[in-house]
């Protein structure tokens, strides 16, 4: 057989290197870095190890100088979450890492997103009693911590929504698209999320970028709360296309609500597989109108489907 | 810039520590220990490939002397689980690892699940016959075994369901949020699920905590066995809340099945999207009536929603 | 108590010794092997690596000299494919790793993978481009190549694609259900899709082996292109059992398609949460008709369930 992998390599080579230098996305920038994919989630674990001290890592669980433990993590964390940012930014403007105004700006980002850590901390643990109140399923605290998928996404989305509303690039969404792929719940950084928030099972979970959540609000699995249309692609950036979802709210499995114009009511309850496109007032429950099925014997002989 | 990191960090490590002080769930029970997250989900890598020799591992596939691999895998998994066992009723219970009593009791939960551990091959392997029956584009046993996440899912269901009979804390949740994470199906280790089970793609599918599923049943992608409501959150727990299947049912994609009190009966077909939440007799048909849509020329001018 | 685990432990043994003895898949045929599960997915890795370089390893962005990169990481792919290739057939044809016509076969396969990979390249890069133009939220495409799952799942179809054409066994699954486990959706190895795709969201997306897609298809989150019934398991292999959708199509989230004869004509428009089971002719917009939904004040008595 005359064809052998090494004689064929170098017309293999040459197209793959042809394909990098037709696209100024690889091998262009000079001198730029990308952030770290694989640190920026070290980083996540690290915060959370921080935030939930015991639960993740292999540190025995103590009540003795809980400062010791905070301040070595804070410092490490410092020093990790600044490159990434400064990785970020460096490559997003083309200016090197070496410049002192980068470094500068770095550093001041990470000041900011430091100095929110313990009130996102008190945040999540709102969210935790949130998720033991709402489910009869969950047997402690403890086990919603260890476990809970939606606790999970929602300490990744407030870490995460930090620093998009800082504008750092890239890392927001390496963040949330990592939680997406751990827990199938996809919320965008940029959408706002209040207090005691739960979402139960979670998985197919949307929340799209321009979503406003208020307080106390839970969420069933399927749940999209998504645009009209997004035909027009980049065109709509920047516009609200997502809805917005006011206090003590209530949504069940498999809901859809759309449209950056359509607002539910505080105190509503949504049921399970609505399809919502407009809004929906104050303390209102939406329901599915006696769904349409049809019953037949299965030995029915008018079956030419069945689904 | 007067702000720097190092002069700020005392500050945020003093909130963190007091929120940490503020919660009973950190640094608060002394000489107590949780169990180890990471060591539960090797446990169930060690048992996979106990009950699966040959797929996951290193191990070559051979003929001879199947006992030493089993006797081997069988003391090494023993002493893992073992310790996991104490360090959750440990903290669960507010007594020391070193307690004698406590050790024996984990001796005695471990015995009970090691006896089980045959038995659950046994039915593992009639799950893979289900699901190499049951799929058209299964090209061999082997390759269920390999890739289908509804064979991992059910096996880790199988292994938790047992330790959740037990009444031991934490584990078996954490195991099931380990197959969710992998698999997108939740099933908590509560529900009761017959033998020849198979789930078809499975991304989404929920199986609440009192779910009661037959024999031979088979489920697609989607499908909610849920419960009609859970706003009264802490105090349904122990209630029956959802849906009891009997034998020989098929439900397909993204159905909704919810409540206690509903029984689908056996040899029933739940159809593609419905919506169900009373009982359905023993072998039914159950299909969306026409399903209700509007179909219009995409020039057609009265489009002021495009979903 | 005299129930000690290493009592017991011999009878355990010989049970699981039995299921072993009992079933074909386990310790039967002496002498093959088993493709490597874990080596695949760094295959698939590194595979990713040399189509987006920079962005996943922790190799430097740089102009200079992409070939050598190219060349290095094509050897080394090489070596490691062809032996999994080899593992797959071996098992799966039952002769010896060692057989010169098998080396030979496995050589052919590879050399044509591997001539392929140039095109997919060219591929993939459309589809950034798709995800990027049809994404209002997305801020660069670089942010696609780092964190779309959409993408992820695009590229690995791409790669198992190519090998299921081959007819290499077990390894084409592996890694679809890789990226399934990772993203959420579900795309059969088999599937036919064109150019120019994009997936937003993309959990719970399911793509059956006998689907056929065009050009410039966009689709979202939990969207089903399935079967009618696989109630005959088996018997339905190599049938045309999953739609076609014809180029220019969009998709809403939660559409299910299903029916080996249904095919969406070209420029079509499915909206969210539709059940399509017939033919839908060209540039058709398909609503759901007005959504029946039930609205009570949520003081009103008549509310005995709450979805």
């Amino acid at each position: 057989m005359p064809n052998s992998f090494s004689i064929q390599l170098p017309q293999i080579v040459e197209e793959i290197t042809k394909n990098y230098e037709a696209e100024e996305i690889f091998f262009t920038k000079e001198g730029l870095t990308f952030p770290n994919r694989q640190k920026i989630i070290e980083i996540l674990k690290d915060i959370r190890r921080l935030m939930f001290p015991g639960y993740f890592g292999n540190e025995t669980l103590t009540g003795s100088h809980p400062e010791h433990y905070a301040g070595y993590n804070l410092m490490h964390l410092h020093e990790q979450l600044k490159y990434q940012i400064l990785a970020a930014l460096s490559y997003s403007e083309g200016i090197s890492t070496e410049s002192p105004a980068l470094q500068e700006k770095s550093e001041q980002y990470c000041l900011h997103f430091f100095n929110q850590l313990a009130h996102i901390q008190k945040l999540l643990l709102k969210d935790v009693q949130a998720a033991f109140d709402g489910d009869p399923a969950a047997k402690s605290k403890e086990e919603v911590i260890f476990s809970y998928p939606g606790l999970f996404a929602i300490f990744v989305y407030r870490i995460a929504h930090e620093l998009y509303l800082l504008d750092v690039p890239f890392i927001p969404r390496i963040m949330t698209e990592h939680a997406h792929s751990y827990t199938g719940i996809d919320i965008n950084a940029g959408a706002t999320i209040g207090e005691y928030f739960f979402m139960d099972h979670g998985t197919g979970i949307v929340i799209g970028e321009t979503t406003i959540i208020g307080n106390n609000v839970k969420i069933y699995q399927g749940v999209t709360l998504g645009a009209l249309s997004t035909r027009s692609g980049q065109q709509l950036k920047n516009v609200k296309r997502h809805p917005t979802i006011e206090d003590n709210v209530t949504i069940y499995s498999n809901a859809s609500i759309l449209g950056g114009e359509t607002v539910i009511g505080a105190g509503s309850i949504i049921g399970g597989n609505a399809f919502i496109i407009e809004s929906v007032p104050p303390n209102t429950k939406v329901t599915l109108k006696n769904p349409e099925l049809t019953f037949k014997g299965s030995n029915s002989s008018c079956s030419d489907w069945e689904i």
